[in-house]
């Protein structure tokens, strides 16, 4: 493979794209597509709408199908890096059989809470393969959550926290009172304290499926619980991102 | 006014518009330009050749000037309130006159350290004027910082800290590894302690003039002190940011 894209296409909506991920897209003779199993083909079906949408030539599309991932192990990082690894594995057996451009789109950015930059960066260590690559960035699922809220992420002045439920399980680092929250799968929220606690909630941005909740956490956490859980049921899966704020 | 959309437009690249931006921008019959003097023209021109590269239609553009503001305040968070009044009645005013459909080009993305939802809530809580408006998110310097180090700002499972200037010279929390910091007018960075901090530093990220730094803190910092008062005083002005790790 001659050269590398990864390629941040934003939340979901095929107009989140930029005209950089556009132009790079239109470059490629291949995408690599990270299978997730059946139940997110909503997912593989919204990025290949993106593709229909933006790319005029011909192209190929190599799906490389997920090794399986303990989901709830007591070492999580150790599982996650033998997943990696496992995962270098298929995409450098992919890269080597690839003459042209090869492009990887990633939903949101490449720069959070994404493993493709780490991937590609274990494949070129292993030293098998070499090519250039490089980053074209996209709009991530928390601008798009405060934009469809209308909200600034900080009060004027203040830090923004970026994290995941597991770590909000374990508590906000003092002075921390805006915090996003991403790939939570446990409502975590509701193991915050505080009657004094705002959240903007979003599902599914940017797609026509779209949810938006916010208020007081205190007075919509049950609601948000009851929408997600009924969400996740009918959908098969969920994608949602949620800001706190005391 | 009938409707307004206040539009990310990423980091200063043309080619960082998104195709959401670029379908409000072709919807708006005048532009609402925030000047802030000559020094800053180089950021007046770079939007105006966004406009002209992705608008088709005839639209008129507004320029409407900043109050003065004073810099160095003690009582830092009031000033900047009396600031943004001051701001919302001068928007008002043009609001008032057009008929139309109005637009506000963001740097970056309105969520984020950027006061123009601000001003359009305390427009419309003035209640002189009343319309809709939308929020069009947009890739941010942080995203542009990111995919040009083509670096993570996590590590696997870590949360990011967004910061200002400001706030870094209180240290950070206790748990933060990971904090991205902008507005940082002093080169805070050197007031890190510690032997094991890297940074990455970039400026005016996404322009033919950016500037990449990295490497371990200590071995850095000079540089980038040294070529980051070069460029402000070649150029008149300096936006940049950076992502510290420990």
């Amino acid at each position: 493979m001659r050269e590398l894209f990864v390629i941040g296409i934003g939340a979901g909506d095929p107009d989140q794209v930029t005209v950089q991920a556009i132009k790079a897209m239109n470059k490629a003779d291949v995408f690599f597509v990270i299978g997730k199993g059946d139940e997110k083909q909503d997912l593989v079906d919204l990025r290949t709408g993106i593709l229909e949408e933006h790319v005029a030539g011909p192209y190929r599309v190599v799906d490389i199908v997920d090794p399986p991932r303990d989901r709830t192990p007591s070492d999580y990082e150790g599982v996650v890096d033998d997943w990696h690894e496992r995962r270098a594995a298929l995409f450098e057996a992919e890269f080597a059989s690839e003459p042209g451009v090869g492009a990887i789109l990633v939903w949101g950015d490449p720069s959070l809470y994404d493993s493709t930059l780490r991937i590609v960066e274990r494949v070129l260590a292993r030293g098998n393969v070499s090519f250039d690559y490089s980053v074209i960035p996209g709009v991530t699922s928390v601008q798009s959550l405060a934009a469809q809220h209308r909200i600034v992420l900080n009060r004027i002045g203040e830090p923004v926290h970026v994290t995941t439920g597991r770590r909000l399980a374990e508590g906000l680092p003092d002075g921390v009172d805006n915090a996003v929250v991403m790939l939570d799968a446990h409502c975590t929220f509701t193991q915050v304290p505080g009657d004094d606690v705002q959240i903007w909630w979003g599902a599914y941005l940017g797609t026509p499926d779209e949810v938006l909740i916010s208020g007081r956490l205190r007075d919509v956490e049950d609601e948000i619980q009851r929408v997600r859980a009924e969400l996740r049921e009918r959908k098969g899966w969920i994608m949602d991102t949620y800001l706190l704020r005391r």
